[in-house]
């Protein structure tokens, strides 16, 4: 257990117009999302103090370090003490262990809630072990990017990016109405639902897409006939788009398609059909068939953009010179 | 036809040190490409004169008034007389097509070549076309953006990227050479390989990634419980990528996917049968299999951007605040 000299809370950054939000955040877990919370609660003056656990003395170390936390501990039960918002920042298959793990030391009256891709499991998980007068809401911040650490947050991650949160329908309203404003105050919109759309919403947004990303980079790196070199070297006609996705935390994604089963199987159904009448089209020449297919994706692309939710400069806004080592003379 | 009156070779933005490598390049097709050729052979001087036609006079004159071209036509026969290095920068399909009509005028000595994502076809299309004494070399550079049109084109595109010649075993050496010389002055690097080994690469770095992506946007766009709005509203969970590359031109990837048809369901038959393996270690809660695979892709992703053929920036560099019009207050 790791446990630094007491910094005040008001230190240079942290400077609150009013009363904060909550004056004690506790961080269980301190990766991408842990570390962006916290740089994006600090932007906005929502926490009087900001404590966290890891399980690894090294990452306690670096998040103090780093200044993400006031206090680090290994303990999760111990970081929760005196917390009035407690935030879940683990893979997802740690939630439910954790908060039996942490039950008895919640403050009454704490707003509990987790950041994880699948909603249904983590609250079929967490909530037997919430004890009375802890509120309990899942959400989950539609935002990230492939790297992890508590070195790769940023204050902008959340920045008009979607968070959903699914209370029960008994949840207390006021609590709800709390972490509403926390999430908008960090930078996000938010958007409420049941945890079982949710986990719909997502198969299809973003694990099936991990999913077929993981695929087509592992099946590119078994062919016989073309070498991994090739693959690499000519990864910028599409291929390197995929590779990014499939940089993300494995541990990560193990946990969401473990607990996520029936809404990705269904989706990943959905999708194989679909790839298979592609499949004839190509296998029969049927060119009305695949340009009209091709012209309807296209305006996807325009809804999103106009949305606020991706960039339209061209390759997302790469840089051709950051990208490219060798220069031509 | 729209023949304008001719600009002086020594216009103010071409000022080639000593001769230019041709003394007139014709670009047949003026889209992403074409125009992105224009503007990396200015940068480097390697033209005498670059002249051009298109299908429709609105395209000839836009790329006129881009100044892209000094001469444009709507008849292709037209453009490439007199020209030493003839272009075509058309969708895949049109290449055969076109050789055939430019035929008779095509100059003796002149090198003809294409910029087509698939070579094998392309080679069989336009090879017989060719008259004697002109050297016809397929090429391909691996390089583009998800945009269209001669207004989309920029002269960095090809830096750093690869392009991909494929001549025939009797091409002239010399030739070859020259047309190798004229790719690393736009920029790129070059490999030679045979038409099919090309297609095999393609297919599994492109072509399949790009129909996949097709795919899973138009999946999501016909769910009856999950809205077209969700979808785009919680894209930036993973979906949002595949956009991009659906976003490509519909024309050439038809194109794309009828010409290269056998090597696309080839590699489509191994990623099928990669994410059917997935599909069932989900199914059966297969955990270590799934960290496993999601651990192997993380490594392809560093030897990618080690290569520079990616950005190691998160979400490509994406700027948050470029991509949110919603700012919080």
């Amino acid at each position: 257990m790791s446990k630094a000299p007491k910094t005040p809370a008001t230190s240079p950054e942290v400077k609150p117009k009013t009363q904060p939000m909550f004056e004690r955040i506790a961080l269980i877990g301190i990766g991408l999302i842990g570390s962006s919370i916290s740089h994006a609660a600090r932007r906005a003056g929502l926490a009087g103090e900001i404590v966290g656990s890891a399980r690894t003395p090294a990452t306690v170390e670096t998040a103090m370090h780093l200044g993400l936390i006031e206090q680090g501990f290994v303990s999760a039960s111990e970081a929760v003490e005196e917390a009035d918002l407690v935030i879940l920042c683990t893979p997802v298959g740690l939630c439910g262990p954790i908060a039996k793990e942490i039950s008895r030391s919640l403050k009454p009256g704490a707003i509990l809630t987790d950041v994880g891709s699948v909603k249904a499991a983590i609250v079929k998980d967490v909530a037997p072990h919430v004890p009375e007068g802890v509120h309990f809401i899942a959400g989950h911040p539609i935002a990230g990017t492939e790297q992890s650490g508590p070195e790769s947050g940023f204050a902008e991650l959340f920045d008009g990016r979607w968070c959903i949160l699914t209370p029960e329908p008994t949840a207390d309203e006021k609590a709800v109405e709390k972490l509403r404003k926390f999430w908008e105050a960090l930078g996000s919109k938010v958007e409420i639902m049941t945890p079982e759309h949710h986990d719909l919403v997502l198969a299809i947004t973003s694990h099936v897409p991990h999913l077929i990303a993981y695929n087509i980079v592992n099946t590119a790196a078994h062919l016989e006939r073309v070498t991994d070199s090739e693959v690499i070297k000519f990864s910028a006609g599409g291929f390197r788009d995929f590779t990014r996705i499939a940089a993300s935390d494995p541990t990560m994604w193990r946990d969401v398609f473990l607990n996520n089963k029936d809404a990705v199987l269904d989706m990943l159904g959905r999708f194989t059909e679909d790839l298979t009448e592609l499949q004839r089209a190509i296998r029969f020449g049927d060119g009305d068939k695949l340009h009209r297919l091709f012209t309807d994706a296209r305006a996807v692309r325009r809804n999103i953009i106009q949305a606020g939710q991706d960039t339209a400069a061209p390759n997302f806004g790469r840089s051709p010179s950051a990208t490219s080592k060798t220069k031509p003379t």
